[in-house]
């Protein structure tokens, strides 16, 4: 049985994505969820990764931690399903995901992943940046694979799990689109039942004042 | 023929990464070299990646930007001979590679690249704690794959490649290591044929001014 050890659903986005791949690909595992920026975090972590961060994998002796790396190890039990199955289409969900990965340091900063509620908060420039960028890339890709089904290269894809919480922040931030198609996949991800799912219990965690340090 | 856009050999640590993967499993490629930070490399970056960053990879109609989507293209590309054979191997190699994909930032920041010369930076304390973090990992992998090979994971992998840019800022400003074992790891990158001439192109640039703003 696999483990994945998470953040507050409310708040992390790196745990958000490989609980998606995990979800829609319908591998079975235990959640373990620790609350962020607490001591009852830093005294737990470090049980379960030497980055002290989560989301971390554990399957028997093997310990994943980082999202990207999950991802590629849930694609390989999964006999490579989890990428596009066209090379042509499985290089450019990579580059995507890599790029979100490593990169929109200034939407991730200011605009921090909030599962529940709205809020009004301006954007610098490179943060503006950073939302027309993906955005275009929505538009561009989805315009390509649109025949293929709704997600973004037409079946689902760890593409889509890496965006996820980018569809989040656009919800909460009320971000404005610049393309209907791209707002339309921003929905798609949103009305996912697993997406819808993880929100239920983030409301729950709020309600419940879960994780809020005493 | 594969076509890799690299910045300057002497700075572009992500271009190194890629680079060596290309050369360590003898796939023929193009370089193309755009000097960074110049009008040059705005001009000419556009028409290559859609991020306006290097390294990109160019195989006939696929564009693949970032060095670690294009690394598990490569990795394809050879039957998956790029990371190690062993799944349980193979997984911690991606797990170390996605953490410095996305991480160590204070010490890219504080020391970044140099393929040539030396300079005495006094690093921050979370640029300390990246550097003891590398240290460690290598320290830990390699003392468990020792028997396999002089590599991380004892055959040459994708990880070796991605871990190669510090070994570089490691020699620049004389990092000091805390294990032998991790010591020699980064002898053992510096020393690789493949790097020694990444390492004379770079001196060769320095020599010649090039890519120098004018
Ligand atoms: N590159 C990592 C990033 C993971 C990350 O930054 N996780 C945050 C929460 S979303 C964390 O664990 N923060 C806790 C801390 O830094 O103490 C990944 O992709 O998994
Ligand atoms: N996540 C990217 C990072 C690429 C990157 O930051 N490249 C730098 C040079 S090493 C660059 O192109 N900078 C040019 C610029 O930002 O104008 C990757 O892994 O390839």
């Amino acid at each position: 049985m696999l483990t994945l050890v998470i953040g507050n659903k409310n708040l992390s986005s790196w745990s958000l994505r490989p609980w998606l791949v995990l979800k829609h690909f319908g591998i079975e595992f235990e959640e373990v969820k620790l609350p962020l920026d607490t001591p009852a975090f830093h005294r737990d972590i470090v049980k379960y990764s030497p980055t002290r961060r989560v989301p971390v994998l554990v399957d028997g002796a093997i310990t994943i931690w980082d999202s990207l790396a999950i991802a590629e190890y849930l694609n390989e039990k999964v006999q490579g399903r989890a990428w596009p199955a066209d090379a042509a289409a499985r290089a450019l969900a990579r580059a995507v995901s890599a790029e979100m990965h490593s990169g929109f340091a200034a939407l991730r900063t200011h605009w921090p992943m909030k599962a529940t509620g709205t809020a009004s908060v301006q954007l610098p420039p490179e943060g503006e940046a950073d939302v027309a960028r993906v955005q275009q890339l929505w538009h561009e890709i989805r315009s390509q694979y649109a025949q293929r089904g709704p997600w973004l290269f037409g079946e689902y894809s760890i593409a889509d799990a890496m965006y996820a919480p980018v569809a989040l922040r656009f919800r909460h931030y009320g971000a404005k689109f610049s393309s209907e198609v791209a707002a339309a996949y921003q929905q798609q991800l949103v009305h996912d039942a697993h997406m819808q799912a993880w929100i239920a219990d983030s409301q729950l965690e709020v309600d419940n004042n879960w994780g809020t340090p005493a």
